[in-house]
């Protein structure tokens, strides 16, 4: 049993959305693809795996360090101790030998991409949904029949007006979600609260509607726009300033009532445990959202839940960045509080398998091996690119 | 007045070293030109840059995200308003466009090497050398006329001695340095203590030897070594663990008396100003290391000087890490409390000008204009490789 060969490659996921701080015009993620020797259903074991959005495709770090480690490893160093199946976890640690500690950006979008692959092909090996995977392996057997999602959208369209804003908020709502979530910072509070409140006229209670400033505000800023939004009584609050401005979240949360959520823009556990440590966040109310496929794969998501139990808050507050399919497996496997869900953007990347409803704000899961790709059409399509097929 | 063309590629700095975390036997960087329509002496005026070592070299960021974007841009925008140079922070700016806060890993690594070149090209169209340009536009003129210097050193040499650890040593002192600093942690307590003692019987007092670490320890060893090695008094105990666990140094720093250094694994402001919030080092005596050639050039560094003084350090306490040129030029121009120096590894990037002579642990700076390639042979001519000369 050896991985035989490993492909990789870019793709765009270009859009003409913006949000506060970046426009997606040139957005490109990295694809890959790990091929074994293991034969199921007759035809080789492939593992398929991709980066999740907003950091750009990262072949040179997968090409010149990580796929080589790999490649040159002794194939017995890779295997499980049984010997029945890959190591995710030795896979790991060869392709990030002789990475030096922090600085974690860029490397961890590479080792996203690529531990998707070595996890869809355990789970595949295995024969086994990597949700179901999860559940029995670290989870003790338990995980969720349903979880909730909500679609991230609501960016600020070039033209885009408050009717084009509220027809794309009753998609979500005609195609079964619940709870919706919308950009914010892109342009003056007071564009935003006419903005905010159109979007309340679909969705109703403010429970339903979640905001995203992408990072894109100072304190006074992030300040102004929690006192303005209070009365709303949103769902959450997201990402109010520089993701690694700790103090800002702490002075913040002593001033917001309702709900935080950050965390897409940080990359590895320690830097979840100084979001914990620092960040004033509340246990009983706000939310974390790494992203399992930015920031060093479902191997470092695992260290990321362990992190959050061992500073007293539970895995329910964990909600994965980025609406693909390995977050969704995730909160199934690992019981997380939610899956962002990307319907309309980021394709083909974004979004579930085709033929898994969204019902009164959740989705279940899917029952083929592997983390599903393959249930997902124009996705599979892409993704077989990478060996000629 | 415009930038003609960005021409980068892949140097190996490749070196049978070790310390605690990593080998160096295929450490690369990234080295950069970046070629102007100025002539100066008959000739287009040429900036060079490189990434420091331990990071890797980053060809694939800066092809497919900050060279296009510079080379796309119109070039009146990054002119200098008076229209007689580039403006580094507008270059800075366009090449960062579109991407996202947070994540500072190989990113700022990126923006080092391409950072530095832009740099040398606005010192040579000013025709100073950059630490005096640095001196006259941000340090109100004034500069030091000679910069402490150490060679960082000591490594792990497969199969290396005492002797030799003394050997080495012995060179650096008869090449004129005073304070020397050897690597820990990459082998037991007891054997690191012997080391550290056949290092004392060369360099005398321990205020001549500072120690790393590189962030191999976890707390308890760090402590451990910290409690061992108290009675040495020694210049620094260096990178004692992870670079993002503030609480490590927090309480590294309750209980060793002794000046602690860090940070050459942080990269942005940001990073720098949670250690500074959060990492309990004492302004009196600790230091902090950042690599501008890693954490995105001297334009960042420019903030980082800001930062420590905002928050009530000298910035005296900085002292960069990466042992090249600009650190050397920054430490003069900006008065740094020092800078590292490279003479015997990562040739032919570390070290200073070939006839710039160390004596009694300092060393001065040169009077050619820009950062100073020029008068590095070796590395002038890896520079010189990227136009085809």
């Amino acid at each position: 049993m050896r991985i035989v060969e490993i492909h990789e490659r870019n793709a765009s996921i270009s859009s003409s959305i913006r949000n506060a701080y970046i426009d997606f015009s040139r957005m490109t993620v990295s694809v890959v693809a790990l091929i074994t020797d293991v034969v199921r259903d007759g035809s080789p074991v492939i593992g398929y795996g991709f980066c999740s959005n907003g950091r750009y495709a990262q072949g040179g770090i997968l090409r010149e360090r990580f796929i080589p480690r790999i490649i040159e490893a002794d194939p017995e160093s890779l295997r499980a101790d049984a010997g029945d199946n890959l190591d995710p976890f030795k896979i790991w640690n060869t392709f990030m030998a002789n990475e030096k500690p922090g600085g974690h950006g860029d490397r961890a979008v590479a080792a996203g991409a690529l531990d998707m692959a070595v996890w869809d092909a355990v789970a595949k090996i295995a024969e086994q949904p990597l949700w179901r995977l999860l559940s029995a392996r670290y989870n003790h057997g338990q995980c969720d029949q349903r979880v909730l999602v909500y679609p991230g959208g609501g960016y600020y369209y070039p033209g885009k007006e408050l009717a084009q804003l509220q027809e794309e908020m009753r998609g979500y709502r005609d195609a079964g979600y619940r709870v919706v979530k919308m950009k914010i910072g892109g342009a003056d509070l007071d564009t935003d609260l006419r903005r905010i409140e159109a979007v309340l006229e679909v969705v109703g209670d403010g429970r339903n509607l979640a905001v995203d400033a992408n990072g894109r505000f100072d304190l006074p800023q992030a300040l102004a726009y929690g006192e303005a939004m209070r009365g709303y009584d949103l769902c959450w609050y997201e990402e109010p300033g520089d993701p690694l401005d700790y103090l800002l979240h702490a002075t913040l949360a002593q001033h917001y009532p309702a709900a935080i959520a950050t965390g897409e823009n940080l990359f590895s556990h320690q830097d979840l445990v100084n979001l914990l440590r620092y960040g004033g966040l509340r246990p009983d109310r706000d939310w974390v959202q790494l992203d399992p496929a930015l920031s060093y794969g479902l191997t470092e998501y695992l260290r990321v839940v362990e992190a959050t139990e061992a500073h007293g808050w539970s895995r329910r507050r964990l909600i994965p960045h980025g609406g693909h399919q390995l977050a969704l497996n995730i909160a199934l496997g690992l019981q997380t509080g939610g899956s962002e869900s990307y319907p309309g953007v980021f394709q083909p990347f974004g979004g579930f398998a085709d033929d898994v409803p969204i019902v009164d704000g959740y989705t279940v899961g899917h029952d083929t091996p592997g983390i599903g790709v393959e249930r997902k059409q124009d996705l599979y399509a892409e993704l077989q690119r990478l060996t000629g097929d």
